[in-house]
């Protein structure tokens, strides 16, 4: 797999990456422990602070290491990547070393403890904002503090999960540009 | 723009038309008055219940109506929608009838007062169901209290937006259902 040289990117400019709905993978690392999980469920809340939010089902292992640091980076792979993502959501951290085993590198993030994956195109640290639903619904709330985004590829083939173990993966780009009022762009 | 005729589908298999991240058309009624919005920000939360979660800025027309009526349809369009679509985030409720000025054609709903869009493929009722982070975030956490799609077609191509005016259009659908464990299907 390739590996990306990312360049540090606007934190208000994440949706760009996200909006579209691509499956990412979330890294963490807890006390001398690193994880991956595959993530579909997502959105952004607001530009600036840039918040987002996911759902990180207590079954996953990930679970306890991102509550307990209350951090992730949140990784966009692209289609070439897409038996990796799905041995990473079909395996679980509990018995297996995920970097290790499926090849991919650590890469030492800016602000957070968690490494981003030198493998994905686009890298956003994360820190939890908000924990106040996550009991109930296992919604972590978080703010994006550092975005790191290859130059390349300008319109990234992401992977985005139907269920039923079938993927879209993103075609082609339309702009109408033209026809937005400026400050909703 | 075609109508499409919608069948019942299984609420807890929504995701399978919104996890993908497709931009979605709002439709909310609140005492005689019917609205729609272009919404970007949503994301699955549970299968069953279904709920699901969207960001709703106070700064829309719709903010008010759904709010206060609780209920909203979230309709998926496809790519040949994409003048209407942007239309649609482009003006406000408060000066026109978008159905009307669109060409957009209301369908009763089963449950809720919001009419379902005719010309979008799938049509997903929804009910308020955790009101408690509006007021922070915007943030309405629904279920789906009713589920309408079109048997055809089996791939759309939805429009999933990355800002800037910018549309990606869903394309190629690949499957790896063998290499996943059969309860996370």
């Amino acid at each position: 797999m390739k590996r990306y040289r990312k360049s540090d990117f606007p934190v208000e400019r994440v949706r760009e990456h996200l909006e579209t709905g691509p499956i990412v993978l979330v890294s963490s690392f807890c006390n001398g422990e690193t994880n991956i999980m595959t993530m579909g469920w997502h959105m952004m809340m607001e530009f600036s602070p840039a918040l987002l939010c996911s759902i990180i089902s207590n079954q996953n292992h990930s679970f306890a290491l991102i509550r307990k640091s209350r951090q992730c980076v949140i990784n966009v792979p692209t289609a070439d990547m897409i038996d990796t993502v799905v041995k990473i959501g079909n395996t679980t951290g509990a018995e297996i070393d995920k970097f290790a085993e499926f090849g991919l590198t650590p890469e030492p993030a800016a602000i957070v403890a968690a490494p981003l994956i030198g493998e994905c195109y686009a890298s956003f640290e994360c820190r939890l904002a908000d924990a106040s639903k996550i009991e109930k619904y296992n919604l972590f709330i978080w703010e994006v503090v550092k975005a790191h985004v290859s130059p390349t590829p300008k319109c990234p083939k992401t992977l985005h999960y139907k269920g039923q173990g079938e993927f879209r993966i993103a075609g082609e780009t339309v702009s109408r540009r033209r026809m937005f009022r400026p400050e909703i762009l």
